[in-house]
């Protein structure tokens, strides 16, 4: 394996920061991207089991378009509630939508499986969102941090033969204009390395440290709806791009073709795949421009979320197979 | 380029049969996948500047969820006649939805623009409609037939720099399940061979037959709004699993995955892309399965319709190409 971590950051786009909350020991976590003077924001959830919170608000048309933090988090839909505390850190600031007596922080969030990873009742909460937010710089560490702590991917056969992943983030450039995207990597399928179309994790064999193609095994594996609600990739694609709200989720949909071209299969039953999009709007750029690098500001955010990445427990990761193949 | 035909055409599914008519003097035509006992019906419309008839009824809940044609046709919005024309074939079949007094055949039908190649004035209706239903066998031609015959790609600097491209057809197996695809090519973007993440089709350089990266060239061109209704990948997944409506729905939505690996930029604003799914219901197998089968035969369809392409003008092709680098 010759890949090599992208270089870039989504905190490349100023006035983004990015805060992670980890738990080492019981292998959870959550990650906040702060836009604390607001972005236009916009979603696109194409993973049929998802779990979210405030998606709806970002819909075009919709009286409120400008979101001030969104929250990718570990523990399923009980990591919801790590929303909690980023209002709070939000509303703290003064940060959020004047709404009469009261500025509404507005903090959209995914959520990705985690719990068959250390104990199962151990979950993000809102003093996890709070200390992710006081957390956040422009710095970001990747691999098994934050919403990446207990990332899998390759869980055909359940998290026996999965493989360790966690999150990455990226950045592409084009004169002045910017796209990032952070991505915590928790898919069904397996990941492939784009160049050479070659799985680099995912499913491995039984009694061996070798993988098997997911997307070949599915004709002749048992699929069990139990494996729902355990996959999912989720991440944040910014920009500073000036786009309207139609056209920042336009940027939303256009983004999972950099996941379908590294995941594989992508978007199925058993993955809530969803990814939002902000816009801080100081760049004149054409829509269709900003969709194609949010592809691949994707793309790479997952490789170096699966490069980035330590075993843990039983789990070999990328890295761990590298050299042998 | 190593490139080779994949085997194998939607017509391997029990029931479908595919008619084209060709028009090569005006460079335009029309393609019928026909399903007489009628499927089951889902669609999914990715591209933001679609051309369409009769999706709205292949939502699940709705009430007809079967369908006995799907019209893929150039043309651009004029070619949604040549549906009247399969409607008038199967109304004297007797086929369709029997309501009351009238039996209403029910065919979807999607649009591409080909009208910068051959006289603009020319495109397919009712009678070119009959005349592809009059056609139809198990036997498909691929390349410059049907809604292939003036379809192209690479258009980021309008067609004297685009390549010739066409229709195409493949179909994957597990087992007794089978999955087929019929795609038209007609994309704004490059073609990928995903083997080995080489452009094999799309836009060329200005005096010479060397291709240029569309995305990579999006970020120094002039993107113009002009570009916009020009461009469209459209197609048809057939499938002989038991499917509900909502589940050939999410085939269809997947489908597009396939798309996304092999057609870079996809999806864009200046595109239609579409896709409709068919499931004719003998066999039980799961949607994750079917849906993963029919990215794949979507992505061997369009690389069956790049590779049967014949140059036409000045247009070459990835066969033109071929050997050279």
């Amino acid at each position: 394996m010759v890949l090599e971590l992208e270089p870039g950051a989504i905190t490349d786009v100023g006035g983004i920061c990015v805060g992670h909350w980890t738990d080492l020991q019981h292998l959870t976590g959550c990650t906040v991207v702060l836009v604390e003077q607001g972005a236009v924001g916009g979603v696109s959830v194409r993973g049929l089991a998802p779990g979210t919170r405030e998606t709806d608000v970002l819909r075009p048309g919709n009286l409120v378009s400008r979101v001030q933090a969104v929250l990718l988090t570990g523990g399923s839909a009980f990591g919801l509630s790590a929303a909690d505390g980023v209002m709070h850190y939000l509303e703290q600031k003064g940060s959020g939508y004047h709404a009469g007596s009261a500025v509404v922080p507005i903090v959209p969030a995914a959520v990705l499986y985690d719990l068959d990873l250390g104990p199962a009742s151990v979950r993000p909460d809102a003093a996890a969102g709070y200390a992710a937010c006081q957390a956040a710089s422009a710095n970001v560490p990747q691999g098994n941090v934050g919403a990446g702590t207990g990332a899998t991917v390759g869980k055909l056969f359940g998290i026996s033969r999965a493989m360790k992943t966690g999150i990455g983030t990226a950045s592409v450039r084009a004169g002045r204009l910017v796209v990032g995207a952070i991505v915590a990597v928790n898919a069904f399928g397996d990941i492939y390395d784009p160049t050479a179309n070659h799985i680099i994790a995912g499913t491995r064999a039984m009694h061996a440290e070798q993988l098997i193609d997911t997307s070949a095994a599915l004709a002749s594996a048992p699929v069990r709806t139990a494996m729902a609600l355990r996959n999912t990739v989720i991440g944040v694609i910014a920009t500073n791009a000036k786009l309207d709200s139609a056209q920042v989720n336009q940027v939303a949909v256009a983004a999972h073709d950099g996941l379908a071209r590294v995941v594989r299969p992508a978007h199925t039953l058993f993955d809530g795949d969803t990814l939002f999009a902000l816009a801080t709007g100081h760049i004149r750029a054409h829509q269709v421009l900003v969709s194609n690098m949010a592809a691949e500001a994707v793309q790479r955010a997952i490789l170096n979320g699966v490069l980035a990445a330590e075993p843990v427990l039983d789990l070999p990761t990328a890295r761990s197979f590298a050299g042998r193949s």
